[in-house]
């Protein structure tokens, strides 16, 4: 598979829970982090948009759990950004057990911006930048 | 909306993130622990379960955010559990904020049972018991 | 005991460990619901606090875990706050199991307040309203 | 200063709490992965410990908040690890922001093994093991 960014984890152990895998919700965690990183390496921030007016929010969350990740487990996630429409992006996610490439979680995520009074849309120059 | 099982819930502050609402993650913890209570509504208790060699897992969330939850906020989780075919079970899990009944998330979180062997499905005893 | 003030809990299976325990690190976040429960019972509150621009932090946390919480566990958080000098107020928390009353959590917990140049220090009113 | 051990880490933006800075109880994560990666660099495995009957367990920690970790904060854990008499081990650990090595967080933890009846006590070779 092709990704436009990647990002590199490692289970920790407080991630597990009481089934001896990754919690459902960590997961998102992780999708989150790795859209957070594609930002900065793109030049933007999250808290800094978030501080300057700009919140981007998740509206919807598809996830569908293949395998679970377990104690020691590495692995990343791929993504790709595309714009849905004019007001929102989506976000495909996927992670990747790394000791057999074998998918765990596959993710379609889809936000917009928010602007100081609540308005969704998203900033034509940040489109552009992440579309890259 | 008419529900099978509610859970009252308080946002915590920790639960809180950058952006001063609660976190994306979150809101699965509180469907989770919403599930778990049903089932123990049931008599059924998902960490014994777990020990006895049945596990119920999750294999696919859609989780939609209409209004973010803030500091304080009280709200409860509503639920409604049916069969979606043979081997799975779906939930109908909706976030209510409690000062005003909106509906904040709405989410099908859709999963199986997995035996010993790893091999899904879901007791006819469970099912029945749940169904009620 | 006697305490200023009581929260009451149960714990969720998804603050439950890869050992089948609350994990160490979730004890402190029900010590700081309670303390900010606490706060809101004395008709402040946290999130606003640090608004306006008085941030309550933690300075040092010294925290003995005697007997793990485990899934299903009702227990409630009792505290006594205190100034330890000018600048420094301490809360003394217990986490109690419900069941039997044992004592499975002893935390103190010092903090102090950061006003919007960053210097410590607790408004006088403030510590008034939380001594009484 | 020296360490036996470090671990390198980045500050998720989920792990920033409603002050905008990591919440406490994050730093116990912290400091929790980075013992659970010194005992793998010592071919121990703490979840292969705790199903073969050993579970390691903290019973104090002791941790002093001196700096706030921040979005996008790169740092390290480093740790020293002592038997603290026969049947406490103690970890020396403490936080670094990378950028200026400046000491965010400085904790003592105080910890046990536990066997299957619950006794307490390290076994010898265990301590070997990770003294060296």
């Amino acid at each position: 598979m092709s990704y436009q960014f990647i990002e590199q984890f490692k289970v920790r152990d407080y991630e597990i829970d009481i089934q001896g895998i990754v919690n459902n919700a960590v997961y998102q965690n992780y999708l989150e982090h790795a859209r957070h990183e594609f930002l900065i390496s793109k030049g933007l921030d999250f808290a800094a948009l978030s501080k300057e007016g700009l919140d981007l929010v998740v509206i919807r969350a598809e996830i569908d759990y293949k395998k679970p990740l377990v104690s020691g487990d590495e692995f990343y996630v791929g993504l790709n950004f595309k714009m849905k429409d004019r007001v929102r992006f989506q976000f495909e996610q996927n992670i990747h057990r790394k000791v057999d490439d074998a998918i765990c979680v596959q993710a379609i995520i889809t936000g917009t911006g928010l602007n100081k009074n609540g308005r969704p849309g998203v900033p034509k120059e940040l489109a552009e930048v992440l579309l890259k």
